[in-house]
């Protein structure tokens, strides 16, 4: 898909400081796109899991010409014979990702298509993507904004920068509170807050984002939502938490940062979950979880 | 963000017969909006709760001038010498709930936005709001209803009055039923029935209701569905049903009056839950429940 | 609602080597629907379940005029009185479904709509459907493919003949999937695989399949999906797999052929389910399945 060939002297300069050392050859190298074991080649960019406990002879049996390694992998005999490069890191994994990010991902171009339905007072920032069929009201959006195909933003939705959602997330919609009249018929609590939303926080695919009943919703930054989760009314989402698919989180819930929530769970509305707690997958959380806390099952126990 | 000063006079004539009497001063008093307690200021409207101990301290210590409290609620020398205004009701928190909605919650005004896709043999009653992006087939949809962004209504819906769809959801698809052919793969068995919906019923974003495969899925009156549900084909919600969201309810059950399903719930088809049960969240329900129990747990257990 | 009087003659004709005998009149005989127990009318046709016990009885009791059977209902007295036709096959309700599609089922006529977004390097085949708002990328689409509005296929997904789409699915977003940076905070892992899909495969309504991540995803021939689910980057879903709704499916996963899934499952990343296997509604799946096996439960267990 990928075939631009990129000098290796083009990928060491923009990773920078993050290169420690380079051995082998650079010029006249080229790296044409990544690729997963199975599937590596001369031309492809490789790397080696520093975790593993194999590493010199990954980097020996690597099929890539180029390989991203950690200070234990030695320069060997065989490595020099067959003319490969190592480059040097502190994290490979993490190098690797940014290389491919910047030379081998296709991502949209900035820019709004021209059917969408954006309020006129909405207030867009730079270099935003808006997709085809997406749905704005008076929302403030971010630089560097991705807005795919289908999603809807409400009014009052507040966005930081570099926000990805994905097609069909719904974000400001009003949530699931009701009062009973006179009759035991159920009617609206008026839910009239806001949504807001920090820096790089993604929301999957149509995931669902619930406006305050009357004050907020806050998701902090680099928030991570996977796709088909659910997220009440006045859910306040620390930083860097992590929800994985299919989850739902009840009203008035507070995640503390760094939590991480498995797929399918449930969190009761109102519970608090401390920061760098770990929900297992599945896991039905009827009560507080304690700060670092690993908890799973139904009902949700410790099991740290 | 709703800053209409709205005299207390007119709150007052609004709520009718619902005010049981009112204490303390009403001439040259406004309301501008509604709040939660922590944004509670002198102009925006406050009610204390009735299974609360502390009411009558509550209503002291209320920022806001005008307060709905039940007949606990004395109107003491301080509450007077703030200038406080009570509204005395039978329910604070719905008549919180009536003023809000009429005069602060701002919904989509009846129109159809051009962009909608609409059969020419659709039936669309009075008041109706169909937004952007919406496909509507040959359809019935009674006075009142508001249909959101991107939601997909099939042919042979059959809708009450001011029913509720929010974005994504789409009612009338087809179910998921098949048949194995002679080697043993599988293709559709028929899906030709109807959905009929009541009045006054909310179905939430990127909920799926499916059709009923050779008779109808069957929603009464005052259901509220909450967003990503799945209403698998010929399901029948009784009046007052709450589904709460990421549930998921199987093919041909029926669901008694006033029902509570819990989040991320799951019910086996062809299963029956009696009036007034409540399932826990992340129930798993394999068994009919009886009238009037509380069940949770996976598999769901009678916890009555 | 579909009141076109098909001839017997023509439906005989149409199910072939199917039938094995007709008794009772043909000529002059009509069907004009088809219906479930309670609505069956003469002219409607029905069939007799062949793991029923008294299927003698249920033809003999049918309202209908035409009634599919297998080889045990005998042509009595009282259905030659009564002017009843059978017609036997080995198989009445995949006969039943068959007539059903072909003359009772309104589905979608090939076409694109107008509105759809369609990437002039998108290779369509012959006779496919594509609704309003659909969104499609630098895709291969094969014959008799239908895809429904708001449905989202991104570029590198490629789909073989006859899969259904249905509305709001979003095939071949970028996984999740996210390394840390030197603070903690989390950037995305490339996403540069494909989406393969075979023949005769559904995807429910917003449901989400995920690009692979560095390789591809892979959906075989006639896998089902109902509504609601996520199958995330690297999934291998075998032959006549069948995943019921609200369920997630963790990355890489590999799942056997004919393995039927339970509605809101939870298969944890990187597990193998061997084929044939079951997994009841509610499974939380943390471990590899064998082959065959029927596991259920949270975290989900062997009951076989």
């Amino acid at each position: 898909m990928n075939k631009i060939k990129i000098p290796l002297q083009t990928i060491i300069t923009f990773l920078g400081v993050n290169v420690l050392e380079v051995k082998g050859p650079v010029d006249d190298v080229f790296v044409d796109n990544i690729a997963d074991v199975a599937h590596t080649i001369e031309s492809t960019l490789d790397w080696v899991n520093p975790v593993k406990k194999n590493k010199q002879q990954m980097a020996e049996n690597s099929m890539a010409k180029v390989i991203l390694v950690d200070k234990d992998v030695v320069y060997s005999d065989l490595l020099k014979k067959f003319g490969k490069t190592l480059i040097y890191v502190e994290n490979p994994k993490a190098a690797f990702s940014l290389v491919g990010n910047a030379f081998f991902v296709q991502i949209e171009a900035p820019g709004i298509h021209p059917t969408a339905v954006i309020d006129p007072d909405t207030q867009i920032g730079e270099n935003v993507f808006i997709g085809a069929f997406a749905v704005i009201g008076k929302a403030i959006i971010g630089d560097g904004c991705r807005i795919s195909s289908f999603v809807r933003i409400y009014d009052n939705v507040i966005v930081g920068t570099n926000c990805y959602f994905k097609e069909g997330a719904v974000i400001g919609g009003p949530g699931f509170g009701f009062e009973k009249d006179e009759n035991g018929n159920r009617f609206r609590f008026p839910q009239i807050g806001r949504v807001i939303i920090g820096n790089e926080v993604e929301v999957g695919a149509n995931t669902c984002v619930d406006r305050g009943a009357l004050s907020d919703t806050i998701i902090e930054d680099y928030v991570k939502i996977d796709n088909l989760c659910h997220i009440a009314h006045n859910v306040h989402l620390g930083k860097n938490v992590i929800i994985t698919c299919s989850t739902a989180v009840g009203g008035s819930c507070v995640i503390g940062d760094n939590v991480w929530i498995g797929p399918n769970s449930t969190i009761r509305d109102q519970r608090k979950v401390g920061k760098n707690a770990f929900l297992g997958m599945g896991s039905v959380v009827m009560k507080d979880v304690p700060e670092g806390e690993v908890w799973a099952g139904n009902p949700a126990r410790s099991i740290s």
